[in-house]
């Protein structure tokens, strides 16, 4: 047996996520077949699925990745960069993000994956709670509702950024700004 | 020839119209075929094809009927009814305008239908243009911008409604009032 190194397996998942999140943006979820995984990430299905057990779970990852990495943008640079976060994004993944998580919303499955990974929203409910309890956002409304509201505007943003629609980002961060403000 | 009444092509435009939506409702844009839809409508293929020209046309009216009704509720009500209209769709149904909206978004056949409705959009903007020189809106950031940020909120809010995930509809229309008042 060949000794593989914790690198090698390392850049092996990295060059797939990678291959894979370009063939769902460019073909949508059910349009990323089998054979168009393979070829996006330049590696047979047994070695894909050596990383990954389905393409559902593939897929689950790279929705948690996106996730996770706006949460440390919120986490480390605050809201404002969250915001323009999203509006950099890549459309055609947003695209497929928000296709895919209204479509699979039926299929218990895949809830249960993406609420394993639930964790993330306490992690950032706590921001929101940090921010209200120090004075720096509105007390006279729940944080959690913050959150919610918050959350509601960078995916109401991310649907303007899949259709290309435009906007003024900076608009966009004043005026969340200024609903959260102490009042 | 029998002479058919005008009420009666309505009614059964109506008809078509009700069933249809509850199809793709239930089945989602792909999943809502012409057997599902002649089911749902009670009417065979032949009947739904001479009221609209093809699945597309049937969706694309009963999108445009979402975002007129919307319009119409904005216009009579204002803006805290129109939020509060969303917090009260079906979350299927929202589900299926959203899912087929970033979809379709590369199919120009269906983005020229789309697009043909979008006189709705001034209509619209006039609303937040008025309400900026009467002085009951911000005046610091244009009219367009104020627009766009208020569809984001009631879009981030109909993809909280599909999810079914919770939040305080008040809580909402507070926000969303606060961040475009006059400062």
């Amino acid at each position: 047996v060949p000794k593989v190194s914790q690198e090698h397996l390392e850049a092996r998942r990295e060059q797939i996520l990678d291959g894979a999140r370009q063939a769902f943006a460019d073909h949508g979820y059910e349009g990323a077949t089998v054979a168009r995984l393979e070829e996006a990430t330049g590696l047979s299905r047994g070695a894909i699925f050596h990383y990954f057990g389905s393409k559902q779970d593939l897929f689950v990852e790279l929705a948690w990745h996106t996730n996770r990495r706006l949460g440390d943008i919120l986490l480390e640079r605050g809201l404002d960069d969250a915001v323009r976060a999203i509006a950099a994004e890549s459309p055609a993944w947003l695209g497929v993000l928000i296709e895919a998580q209204t479509k699979l919303r039926h299929d218990p499955e895949f809830m249960r994956k993406m609420e394993i990974r639930e964790a993330e929203s306490s992690r950032l409910l706590g921001w929101f709670d940090e921010r209200q309890a120090d004075g720096s956002l509105r007390s006279d409304i729940p944080s959690a509702e913050l959150g919610r509201y918050a959350t509601a505007v960078i995916n109401g943003l991310a649907l303007r950024v899949v259709a290309h629609d435009p906007f003024d980002i900076e608009a966009f961060v004043r005026l969340l700004n200024d609903a959260l403000a102490p009042r």
